[in-house]
């Protein structure tokens, strides 16, 4: 079956995820062109294996982004431009967010 | 400030995720009815500490739950109810969907 480009085609685990849910706050000011953006920075990054994403008009959404290793995910995270819209995100965009870092270590599709 | 009840509210880490993304086919066919039964289900079981989840009207979703321990993981999905919800899911509900078991080992709010 023709999978849907929604999906991240990921290795074998173990890898790492990063699961990112957050509460948008009604206000722009930049998000759609920040995100994008983002994703941009984000598939260039060593260690990047690919992410997923399911927002719903209450503002509410669910982002889980995959890594190769710990380490990737602390470079992605110290990235100049990422911090930048960490902090406008932090100011601006989120009401409130939720990060937890996992390991995966099994996966199955169907 | 008050977290929205979108949000699942966790222990500290370890604790383990069930990261499920899915692609929704067009047809409903009792979905609705299903999806607010296994929630009632799963926030029944041992072991199970939470769950979040967004879904966009492409019919693209993810529903990350939250579990205690990989063995409270494996007795949700040997429940029968869920059994049966999970067969029909496969035939009719979902064109595809990734299952990815991860084990969290940080967290952190904003």
């Amino acid at each position: 079956m023709p999978v849907s480009p929604a999906f991240a085609a990921l290795p074998c685990p173990p890898y790492y995820a990063v699961i990112f849910s957050s509460l948008r706050t009604p206000q722009d000011r930049g998000y759609a062109a920040m995100a994008d953006r983002m994703m941009e920075l984000a598939e260039r990054q060593p260690g990047f294996l690919g992410a997923e994403s399911a927002g719903e008009d209450s503002g509410f959404g669910i982002t889980v982004s995959y890594w190769q290793s710990l380490e990737s995910i602390a470079a992605w995270k110290a990235d100049a431009e990422h911090r930048h819209a960490q902090e406008t995100g932090k100011r601006d965009w989120y009401a409130h967010y939720e990060i937890r870092i996992a390991r995966v270590e099994r996966a199955y599709a169907g």
